[in-house]
């Protein structure tokens, strides 16, 4: 099978073979004629995915991330970049295809990036209400034990709360990658606090000015609110392992593989 | 003296009188007219701060950062914000005015937030060139041992890095508050690294896709890259802090205090 055919069925599935025209869901290097030999899906082509990616035999890797270090993985200021030529060096030798698999994935039916998270916290019955990937509705815990328990499953050492930890939670709302940044209205994640009445907000990349100084000014006003930050990769890496199972029989036989590009920081 | 005077010297010293035509330099509650008992200089008028300032009876806060959760305090959106309504209330009763300096604060002859920050380190003569403050040259460390540096000098219990702890470092570039994302320009901090050769880039806010990528890239690669995430409010309070000594002495006798905002997260 072609890269093509991969991806006609990847959008058929996902989005019924709508098609934005305006995307980032195009490829950081390769083309759609080539003939693929293994697929590798991850949250971002990392130079270690790479690796692994050429390791077990795979050629095409689907990000959901780009792999150029912008938005839209502009080349033009990189053309001299020592960091950008020896990873271009590392993907061009070994035929590697990189196709970005972001927009078309967050316009699912149900968003997968989001299905995945869900999966691996089992909370795919707790929303609050139908599609809506926004709210939920948990047991009642405390913001610490909610951060415990979002590290055991999602493989975290340290958790960034900001809040009460002693503080009980039930309604819990998820803005995964830089869905916790507002998608371009600041006010977002506070309004969306406000409208479903949710105790914690869990956040992938945030700023300190906008929802952690809200939540920070509620706390200190005995408000019940919390902010509990797993960064992007870590809210959004789930929806790859998970694509790595529902793509699996679109593909015919071909392997595919779920690589972590794990979480990028330590914590000293 | 009146809260128009108080900001008259500030600006007279800082920029000369120079005053920018747009900016977010301006009230939050109060006005110019009001009296001043005595000011309060901090990161951010957290509610808590707020309550700092009422208990020594000082009516004016100068902020660095908004009170109210978006770049440029706008209010529609918080009418009916619980939030808004009882930090407003609190503010209203104890008539306190809050004045935000930070355009003018960083575009002062050297940016007195980073000469805050550079004296809480003992920098202030490590600077690669002349006037500007992105690049320092110290004595060669440990990306973790400079970490450790930094967590002692800046009051912090846990630091994020990115990149390997045991490389060594030496060429140092400092990103304060929302610098780290690139002033409009997402490339910025890679190109900065390349220029100057930094080994490591100490950062405010943080997005994970653009140099905690490329860094992590860079450290995968072999090359001598590294992060240290110190956020937002924990590299910019310290210039607040110094503005409270070189502020004394401009507004005869009216007693001015440093309030630290302190740093919103706890690390579980």
């Amino acid at each position: 099978m072609k890269v093509q055919g991969v991806i006609d069925r990847i959008l058929l599935d996902c989005c019924g073979g709508r098609k934005l025209e305006q995307t980032c869901d195009v490829f950081a290097s390769g083309n759609e004629d080539m003939e693929v030999t293994g697929i590798v899906t991850t949250f971002m082509a990392t130079v270690d995915v790479i690796r692994e990616a050429i390791a077990i035999g795979a050629n095409l890797i689907i990000t959901h991330e780009p792999t150029y270090y912008t938005g839209m993985d502009t080349l033009d200021w990189l053309q001299k970049d020592p960091v950008y030529l020896a990873k271009k060096k590392l993907i061009e030798e070994h035929g590697i295809a990189i196709w970005r698999f972001h927009d078309h994935m967050h316009l699912a039916d149900t968003d997968r990036i989001y299905d995945g998270l869900l999966k691996e916290l089992e909370w795919e019955d707790k929303k609050l209400d139908g599609k809506d990937s926004w709210g939920y509705q948990i047991e009642e815990t405390t913001v610490g034990a909610l951060a415990g328990f979002l590290k055991q499953r999602l493989g975290m050492e340290v958790i960034q709360i900001v809040g009460n930890p002693e503080a009980a939670c039930a309604r819990i709302g998820i803005l995964v990658g830089g869905g916790s940044l507002g998608l371009g209205r600041e006010q977002m994640p506070m309004e969306l606090m406000q409208e479903k009445d949710l105790d914690v907000m869990i956040c992938g990349d945030i700023t300190e000015w906008t929802l952690c100084a809200y939540v920070n000014d509620a706390s200190m006003l005995g408000m019940n609110k919390a902010m509990i930050v797993i960064g992007h990769e870590r809210s959004e890496e789930w929806g790859m392992k998970y694509m790595a199972e529902w793509l699996k029989p679109l593909v015919g036989g071909l392997p595919v593989t779920f690589v972590d590009a794990k979480e990028p920081f330590i914590y000293l």
